[in-house]
């Protein structure tokens, strides 16, 4: 009997009706010789109103001790819920099933509450009762500290989950979404977006951190890690209906026919900061960039460039827009330090990058991508390149436009 | 630095408002100089969302797993949300707390799901939590299993967890309702009913089984075996203002001035049902009520009547509403040995009863209770009594006039 990973988001379990659509396509891999195990999100919109609520028993004040714990024994409250009644819907159709919480498993994890790491999965429990023919149905997102504590992984934590749990039973694992597969790119602003049959990990790691909200990265830095073979597929197929083959993550090696460039994303969630006339010598970089990891922020892009006047520098970075108001508080606290005259931000600009494993060996790519937009007239405010993708900053408003003109210029439509 | 208990049900915490206002009323005891221990019911209306998503998962068809346990994993997740709520404000407020979960503790139940009962509270990591100045924040009604499955125990729970922990710490219990004491009769009924200032175990214990539902009887029952002094008090003051003194459950030997009756109880919750042209001879009664108990249906008074020809009885009997359609397929199951003619069932009956310790010294109770009940013209259809209780089976359409003449006429309106 092989064993199956199989993950369902929260859109896939948002009510009971779809529960019960869920509860047959686990029927159905159980029916083709599978050991099944399911991992669960909360229902849709179930973590929102959770998260409502701690929002409004309110984060502590300064001085008072945070409640990222407490967030976390209220939130995974939601994925608790679902996985209880996918069990008892199993059980219903005849098939043994039981669920399991983070803490039952164990699935160990540390205590950065709120997005928390998986430490240590223990499977033997889990695994037996699969050989011994049940159903586990796993609630996604959540894991115990070595305490006892709750923790949740972070939002999208449940792919997380579903890769690891797959990583240590040794089985592949089948991420149902409410999308078909993985596309060359959006199909909401490009109609001619191809659906991929096969994506390597690499190409996935960069589209899920680039805003491809398919699969959650460290999802997929986990598959690649422990070469868990993932499947990307829909879970809306009426009854007596196959879900089709969906997307395969897998090796690079596995993937025959390579190509330049497998698609093309794009972010709105990003925020430009600018900082002018800074002095030109060593430690600058250092001074900003320690303060902002310090703080816990993430920065992506940064370029830096000379001014007019020899002896200053500019210096332009990137971050997640909701920490872009902090960010510009630790550079201001930071200013006699680091002596720089004025501080922008831009919060009106879109990332759009061209990814894809064939780059390694094809030179060329990245001036196809400025002609194209060049054409369109799309001005570059910064570029960021990886060994297998390269990312443009644009003015928001050309989003669309831009990620049609590289869907089209590297013939992503006749796939 | 004394340790105490407060419970709050699921009105007091129905939403983030009234948690800030529990939050000062722990606050306010804390200040005092306790150690608190603080148990929370879910959100009102939670419960019974979570119960409504069980219900239509569906209860497993015969020949299927039953999923009792399931159902605790959905429901007991009510109670978590709101342990993680108030363990948020509370800090919020500079307050040290954090929230414990049944299986943290932990409190060890029997796997009678959906029902469960405690068996064990290991208490030393949250007492040397609370000697650390911690408050402690209890999800109510749920323990787990000794293999570590969550166990639910039953409606009304959170109180008997509440005087559990009571028990364990050794410490009083502050039950916090949406009343602010037991009252002599429903005040919804007898605007001159009076606040009792004590009442024994034994009288709670009949009032709480009886229908009165401030306290739910499992808790008094453990009260009772532990000596855990409890109080009853409400949870709805203003900001300020202190929630008053209360009732205080204890022991008989506690109060000073005892009272022959204390207090008029009355349920609308049972059906009686009633069997005619039964054999006169041994075993018929312990074929009846034995095939009820293997059912796991409660059966409350009974009372046995000849038929006018002497070689037949009829057989009356109360049994919970809910049960009782139920209970007429099993008997008429069990015919053939138990051998009746017909079976009837009456769901439209009330249950008054009076209570009071004092009865056991005092004679003349019952016959001032049918006398009060005669002057009305009330039909009296099953008589039942215990040490410190007579229950009278009546017209449901006269339960209303029953109190209100018992109430009368015991005095109680004058205490």
């Amino acid at each position: 009997m092989s064993r199956l990973v199989m993950k369902f988001g929260g859109t896939s379990v948002a009510d009971l009706e779809r529960i019960r659509r869920v509860a047959r396509l686990v029927n159905a891999e159980v029916q083709a010789g599978h050991q099944v195990a399911v991992v669960v999100s909360a229902m849709a919109g179930k973590t929102n109103e959770l998260v409502a609520w701690t929002d409004g028993a309110g984060p502590a004040a300064p001085g008072l001790t945070p409640s990222d714990d407490e967030y976390d024994v209220v939130v995974a409250s939601g994925e608790q819920v679902t996985a209880g009644l996918l069990a008892m819907t199993l059980r219903n159709m005849g098939l043994p099933a039981r669920s399991w919480m983070g803490w039952q498993i164990p699935i160990i994890a540390d205590d950065a509450h709120g997005r928390a790491r998986i430490d240590d999965i223990q499977p033997e429990k889990l695994g037996a009762a699969m050989d011994a023919g049940e159903v586990a149905v796993i609630a996604g997102f959540q894991g115990v500290t070595r305490d006892g504590r709750i923790a949740t992984l972070g939002r999208g934590g449940s792919d997380t989950s579903a890769v690891a749990i797959a990583a240590a039973l040794g089985a592949p694992c089948d991420i149902y979404t409410d999308v078909d597969g993985v596309y060359t790119t959006d199909p909401r602003i490009e109609s001619k977006a191809r659906k991929l049959a096969k994506v390597s990990y690499e190409e996935m790691l960069e589209m899920a951190s680039l805003g491809a909200k398919v699969l959650q990265t460290r999802s997929v830095e986990l598959a690649m890690a422990y070469k868990v073979p993932v499947r990307v597929l829909s879970s809306f197929v009426e009854p007596g209906e196959a879900p089709g083959q969906g997307t395969i993550v897998c090796d690079e090696e596995e993937i025959v026919e390579k190509r330049i460039v497998s698609g093309v994303a794009y972010s709105r969630d990003e925020a430009k900061i600018s900082l002018f006339g800074l002095p030109d010598h060593p430690g600058v970089s250092s001074a900003i960039f320690g303060a902002l990891a310090d703080a816990n922020v993430n920065v992506d892009m940064i370029v830096q460039s000379h001014a007019r006047t020899a002896d200053t520098a500019n210096m332009e970075f990137t971050v997640g827009k909701r920490d872009a108001q902090r960010a510009v508080e630790i550079v201001r606290a930071a200013q006699p330090q680091i002596g720089f005259d004025d501080v922008a931000v831009n919060e009106d600009v879109a990332k759009v990058s061209v990814i894809g494993v064939g780059m390694r060996s094809h030179t060329g790519v990245a001036k196809s991508m400025f002609q194209a937009l060049a054409e369109k007239g799309v001005n570059i405010q910064v570029i960021s390149t990886s060994e297998i993708k390269i990312s443009v900053l644009i003015d928001a408003a050309y989003t669309e436009l831009a990620v049609r003109a590289l869907h089209a210029a590297y013939g992503l439509d006749q796939l």
